[in-house]
């Protein structure tokens, strides 16, 4: 990513980006190096963030899509999505993309919100001959500003198509995982069973070497790399161990996991599948949240677990 | 390994192998190639398996340990520990390993039993002059025939020199976790802890995808190598794509889990940790030990969750 003034190409896709949070920021700016970026976000100070780096200023979600050909959303959960989308005067919409993006336009979900929420909305938006592109992301803040990110695709070939420009911009790894809506969440929701089940057992296993009087250290140092391993327990373990010398930097927040393991649950029960090490986890990240750690780093579950 | 007739040196440690099942055997040939080394099974085809393979077969292990400096215990479980080394005739304890082995030989101990038994047996031991090295293994049959295994080792320093030699023969990667016995139980404890839920959140995920109609293999590759991977779902997700083709080579059997999350619950309400997922997966593997799974491959766990 140049440091420069971006200077995007006279006939470059316009993209407007909607949601400028922890990853909506990076994104905006990243993209702003390639392409004309309009953006809007509800809190004045985020707008302001953007303004004067590349990115033009919307007042609404609509204004922010009128004049785009891709429409990237980047914000928390189903309700903050069904509000860009669809205006929060659930009457007109006049607010929302839908009601201002020209017909044959695309709209870019980055959010985690599970499978069949996501194809409801894509039907609305269907009914107005807009696109969509189901995108969830991974990979954290720091990754969304270079371009480094992990993104799991879900989409037809044409909306696909005219998407793509901007997808492989974000995206070191882009994995188009099926031609329908909703299986890009359907492997975000895999991925966070996962993720979410490996930190909570992270956990376990730190909290239960506290207890059997083994330095927690020793034992993610001597089980990292071998069968006991995982990506969780080398990266949030340490960060555990850390949290009990009072280090707190807010890396990832728990309360994704609280909102994120509800889809997992969601998904599975719909299907009938069981999933009860993924419900236990769930109930542990509802534990720390109502202990008070839901702006946390996810890594302070152990606490839970083990509190001092 | 030479596969010429081992020639040890005539001052070398002389060790008795007590348990020739799936590790014992290839350990014990293993060690043949450096040391004399005699052995003890109570199947007879087992004992015939090692004699004539440079290994002299002992009638008890009493008999076993009799002349040996060092003596290798690789029994499944708690039961056969204690049968091997106070013997079948709990009132004299005469064929056990306990009452020939000389004041000052050391006992190794590879098996899986939890620390507390451990350290139990470690000090009725300890009162007959006999030094203990808690040493678990890992790494499967293979690795065991070829130096290859991975040993996490609680031992004081007098032990462990006398042991070294016996150690460094059988490991590739020799952990020196502390100098109390159970350490090195405690170690292998909290891998069996992470082994287990890992594989469990493995079966998850795959019996979720094939739920939600996406093809697991495709999940497998797509996530294998980002934050939700784990060296479980690299290795068993695979053989659970492979388990619902037909597929059921016996890599590492299923009751083992069964014993060994068991061993990691016990360990965790002693000290008063909660451990959920833990629990959880402990359930799964009872589930599937009920349903005559108990001998297959772990992998097999998959379809308790979707069965076909």
């Amino acid at each position: 990513m140049s440091a420069t003034t971006p200077v995007p190409a006279p006939d470059a896709t316009r993209v407007a980006v909607i949601g400028l949070g922890a990853m909506g920021l990076p994104m905006a700016l990243h993209l702003a190096g390639a392409f004309p970026v309009t953006a809007f976000d509800p809190a004045a100070e985020r707008l302001d963030a953007a303004t004067g780096r590349g990115i033009r200023p919307a007042a609404t979600p609509a204004a922010a899509a009128a004049e785009a050909d891709v429409v990237l959303l980047a914000v928390r959960d189903q309700a903050q999505l069904e509000q860009a989308l669809f205006g929060t005067d659930r009457e007109s919409g006049a607010d929302g993309v839908a009601a201002s993006l020209p017909a044959g336009g695309v709209v870019i979900i980055t959010s985690t919100i599970g499978a069949e929420p996501l194809r409801a909305m894509a039907g609305r938006l269907g009914e107005r001959g807009l696109l969509v592109v189901d995108a969830p992301i991974s990979g954290g803040p720091v990754r969304a500003g270079a371009g480094d990110l992990l993104i799991v695709v879900g989409a037809t070939n044409d909306a696909l198509t005219l998407a793509r420009p901007v997808l492989d911009r974000l995206a070191s790894t882009l994995t188009i995982v099926g031609s329908r809506v909703g299986d890009g969440q359907i492997l975000k929701t895999i991925n966070q069973l996962l993720a979410g089940v490996h930190i909570a057992a992270a956990a376990e296993a730190i909290a239960l070497a506290r207890g059997l009087g083994v330095d927690p250290e020793v034992v993610v140092s001597a089980l990292a790399d071998g069968a006991a391993g995982s990506f969780m327990f080398s990266d949030r373990g340490p960060r555990m161990v850390e949290a009990y010398r009072g280090h707190s930097e807010v890396k990832s927040r728990l309360d994704i996991f609280v909102k994120d393991m509800a889809i997992v649950a969601d998904a599975a029960a719909a299907v009938h599948v069981p999933t009860p090490l993924a419900a236990a986890a769930q109930q542990l990240y509802l534990i720390a949240e109502r202990q008070g750690l839901g702006a946390e780093d996810d890594s302070r579950v152990v606490t839970v677990l083990s509190p001092a």
